[in-house]
């Protein structure tokens, strides 16, 4: 397969078979596309050398173009991750099937039948950074929910992705599915994305995985609907009346569990009444997670010498800069608010409306909060790093939607579909 | 409100205030907004002069202008159009509030309460032409929905469209609600839709209510979410097992019932072995009813020489660009097909994905055309006519969607709103 990225790219006529073979799967039977799945788990855990060539061809150039750590890091196959997407088929396999599903029915009184069904958006268009599992987790989604999908992955993964999508293309052939319904973009030509983007008639909605950079392109020049998500600034409020010894655990979880992830915290609002109470214990416990603390003059007020001296580094006075921010790292900035009311104005004004919460044992607040946050999740007493597809009951999810359109929080199976009105008459006509 | 137009436009500005009056509205009770409806209804019903003289001031200067014939008509307001005013606003505020309903919710495992809730989308930006209706009916929908709006009309309704928003602004106060949440941009500079088109951080939802000049528009400029619709190219094919008697009078409503609107059909594709039983009734019929009618040679091979005759200058050969047209007017294209798939593959082909039907007493044909044919509503043995928020059960609309993210098809009260996550937990930490 490896020639194929020598061959010039006609864009256009890949996205066009690429629709006509999405249409195939879309009326194909739940069985088959299930074969498919389970068909790229199989090969995956049987893998000759080639993945694994390709993969270390990918980390070489890599390294040698100097890219940041984490991302190499990203990059790079092993047989813990190859094992997790031979899992994530087989977990997208077991779900139901979202296509067919017919709901909102009624009869109206000149005895016409409408409804609703459930049918796939058509052609997706992916554009993601170097995580090869991505490749395989948005290939078995499309297929599972009927979409043809084409794919632009990072330059420094285009082996492996060569690779992992001949895979995918090979259990589609295998399984009577149209090989084409998922297709990799194999040039790393720059010139092809905007091409990609305008190609409107063709291709139903783009999904930019990846930073404000790239969202910022998409924005400027899609000319069809895009899934934004995954920029998420998270705050959690504590309130006067929360639980104080359960509110650290649960701000240190949403901080230290994964803190390269989009619902990972930022900033944590204390209420006047709590903050002598919270912040010191906070602070020792998440300098010794090794968090780099941001605090307001007043969050600072309510420490002693000994305890700023102990948080050593890892401790700075808060800047405006340090208010909605999206860290991805061990960093959370702190401020104290006088009232729910200026939390919720905080939040409203820093916020991206990703994941954010508040902890009171008060279900006034609680209530108020809710209504009046309106984020994709909003949380009373819970870490904001539930904001996932699976937690959710989605199963898996090719993105967290941060805008409001069509779909908001974790994207599953479901949100790659749309429906269409079906209307049964006997030769009806309108008055 | 006169003088409203001669001061400079800060358009920003005017979003963030009806943003900012938008969430007030969102919070706001049920009763209040259908107060702000109501009132708007008794406004109207009771206008002075002032509406007349404003609209007698656009007439006068859409007649200067030389505006077409049907756009001076869409522009007069008379007393039978002041009263569907009035009613819109009536039955709008009748409707069940869209804001506040819980749905989907579920309890994990370990005891987080999961929800969704519906909330309004935000502020929506629309852009129409001339139709003063259109400014009430989209003012209404709205402020029940919850969302704050900023409209946009033609040049040759603003005087009348400063008197309804005015009236509209006044019924927002008089219920206790921000005044803001509906506004008009009074001035004309074209200068301003670019820029409303780039303020994808405080508007929601752009809806553009014109033709295919104004939708490219929107679609190259725009950077937030976009309701494309309206562009209706209709089909209905006339299967072999077809009720010929009963296909006549229903082809003969959805071409001329209201043959101005999205909905009425463009193109009929007809059978071959019902061709020469059908095409002679249906020329005399739909002739007879004034129908300007282009045939392929198959069609025009069915008539003799009187029936040609007869039909005089309402009967033309087609060509290919009477294919895929939305005519708006009494025109129609005739086509002969061989078989199902050929007519499924026109109506892919030359469709818009709008209302598409198939007339046939065949069960299989039936669910074949409704599997294989993807339109926003996509009929058996019904008028394409019926595709309409209100004949759906959705009250009032704002717009048909044809494209396939949010909503297809008509979009009422609920198309406006979106969902969020509420998330409710005991101090849940993610393992």
């Amino acid at each position: 397969m490896g020639e194929m990225n020598t061959r010039e790219i006609d864009i256009r006529a890949m996205a066009l078979a690429a629709r006509s073979a999405g249409r195939a799967l879309a009326l194909s039977t739940t069985a088959a596309r299930n074969a498919a799945l389970q068909g790229i788990a199989e090969r995956l855990a049987n893998v000759g050398p080639e993945l694994w060539e390709a993969n270390q061809a990918d980390v070489a150039y890599a390294t040698e173009a100097g890219i940041a750590p984490a991302l190499l890091d990203r990059t790079t196959l092993n047989v813990k991750r190859l094992q997790g997407m031979v899992d994530g088929c087989r977990d997208v396999a077991a779900l139901p099937d979202p296509l067919g599903e017919v709901f909102e029915g009624h009869t109206l009184a000149n005895g016409m039948v409408l409804a609703k069904k459930r049918v796939p958006l058509g052609l997706l268009a992916t554009l993601f950074e170097s995580r090869p599992n991505v490749t395989i987790d948005i290939g078995a989604l499309a297929i599972k929910s009927g979409n043809g999908v084409i794919m632009r992955g990072g330059k420094e993964s285009l082996q492996t992705n060569i690779v992992l999508v001949g895979i995918v293309q090979e259990a589609l052939a295998a399984a009577g599915l149209p090989a084409d319904a998922v297709q990799l973009v194999t040039s790393t030509d720059r010139a092809l994305v905007p091409q990609l983007l305008a190609m409107d008639d063709l291709i139903d909605l783009v999904i930019p995985r990846g930073g404000p950079g790239l969202q910022g392109l998409v924005k400027q020049l899609a000319r069809m609907p895009v899934a934004y998500g995954g920029i998420g600034v998270c705050h959690l409020f504590v309130d006067a009346s929360a639980d104080l010894d359960r509110s650290i655990p649960l701000i240190n979880n949403a901080k230290t569990q994964a803190p390269s992830v989009c619902n990972a915290l930022d900033t944590v609002l204390v209420h006047r009444s709590v903050a002598g109470d919270l912040i010191p214990a906070l602070v020792t416990d998440l300098t010794s997670a090794g968090v780099k603390m941001y605090l307001d003059e007043a969050s600072m007020a309510t420490l002693d010498a000994i305890s700023i001296a102990d948080a050593g580094d890892l401790l700075a006075s808060a800047t405006a800069e340090h208010y909605g921010v999206e860290f991805l790292s061990l960093q959370l900035s702190v401020k104290v608010v006088s009232t729910l009311d200026e939390a919720i104005a905080h939040i409203q004004r820093h916020g991206t409306n990703h994941s954010d919460g508040i902890l009171t044992d008060s279900v006034a607040s609680a209530e108020r909060f809710l209504n009046e946050i309106d984020s994709a999740a909003t949380y009373v007493n819970c870490s904001t790093r539930f904001t996932d597809g699976g937690v959710f009951g989605l199963g898996a999810e090719v993105a967290i939607s941060t805008q409001r359109m069509h779909a908001r929080g974790p994207m599953g199976l479901r949100e790659l579909t749309t429906y269409k009105w079906i209307v049964r008459g006997d030769y009806h006509i309108r008055p």
